[in-house]
């Protein structure tokens, strides 16, 4: 095993709807991006490239209107609900914090597709063969806290599938698949902060396989969920 | 912000009970530890070394000893309940893989305990000050695969808490605690690999707190728990 850098992109500036996000990262990271990296992006700069702010006063019908199902629901008005990608998160994803003026950012409408977009067009305006990894801050149950997880991919699969290989005792490894886009995720959220304008890192040496994954894949089959 | 570096600690070897595994750690790492960094060491080893080992055969018991509750059961005998600790995994932590013979490793008693007098150990053969988190796989609701997070933290807050802080625009970002043990352990688990026998790694440079936090606060109170 050989080190993992974790290198923050800095300088992406402001990000508003319409701006093409792949090129101003290629921009800011200018020589650091070398093949084989990945690049993980906040959730939040990839809802504002992409338009998908709405008034704050609608918050309320906006979260209700991106949930399909609402698990549970606090005494304070937050609720976790699931999204239409299947994701399990508190208000549907729906965020207030760092967006300008009296918007708020909704997920993006497909987080796989617009990773793939952001891969594709960096190849092309940079030369560079990187994997995208969207991040977002969810909570968790039974643990306090947030971590970043993935909820877009591409270029590569979102597990290290150990099933069927064979630990140091030459034991069966049977239910070990790490979920290695969401250690990317939490990983790169150490260089991120939440109160600095850093949308974007660089995660090198990681032992990802390439490959076609989506995040859609991190997301656990109801009848296989014990939780929902 | 500055990089992170995750560094593995190759060498280590076979760890057996009694092993001072903090001399063993010090010692492979030779002169890449410093001061402030963080060590994030695999439950497994710290376990292997407490003796906190039992025959094979006595699994199904032993995970019903180690359970203060089981929440859920599944048709192939695996449980995930709840340890004495309060963390909720499968089979109460208790794990076969990367035992040596017949054994069956379970969690330490008090894996911040346990961090605690690693980090001490390592300060006194090593003069580095150091924190320690201990790491270990665990599934998740709603997602699939496993990730690393935190079973024992010594030196640092498990939280990075921007509770009450400000977000770029000026808006306080009320919820935001982000649980960096976690994420740390992730991090780490990224030059750990699960066939390869690299136990220990040092992050460099992560936006940790140093003070006297302990993993046992990711735990969410039962109180505050939607899930339990």
């Amino acid at each position: 095993m050989t080190e993992v850098r974790i290198i923050p992109i800095a300088g992406v500036g402001e990000i508003v709807p319409g701006d093409d996000l792949a090129l101003l990262i290629a921009t800011a990271a200018g020589d650091a991006l070398q093949d084989d990296d990945v690049v993980v992006v906040t959730q939040k700069v990839v809802s504002k490239a992409e338009g998908r702010l709405v008034p704050v006063e609608d918050r309320a019908s906006v979260i209700a209107s991106e949930s399909v199902r609402v698990l549970r629901r606090s005494q304070e008005g937050m609720v976790i609900s699931e999204t239409r990608h299947g994701f399990i998160c508190a208000n549907a994803g729906v965020d207030a914090s760092n967006i300008d003026g009296d918007k708020i950012a909704l997920l993006p409408v497909d987080p796989d597709a617009s990773a793939r977009r952001i891969r594709a067009r960096i190849k092309h305006v940079a030369g560079v063969d990187v994997a995208i990894v969207i991040s977002d801050t969810f909570g968790r149950a039974w643990r306090l806290g947030q971590t970043d997880v993935a909820i877009g991919v591409a270029g590569i699969e979102p597990f290290v599938d150990y099933r069927g290989s064979f630990d140091a005792q030459g034991r069966e490894m049977t239910a070990t698949r790490i979920a290695v886009a969401d250690e990317l995720s939490g990983a790169a959220e150490l260089v991120m902060g939440k109160v600095d304008k850093v949308c974007a890192a660089i995660v090198r040496g990681a032992p990802v396989h390439h490959g076609r994954g989506a995040a859609i894949e991190l997301v656990r089959p109801p009848g296989d969920d014990f939780f929902r």
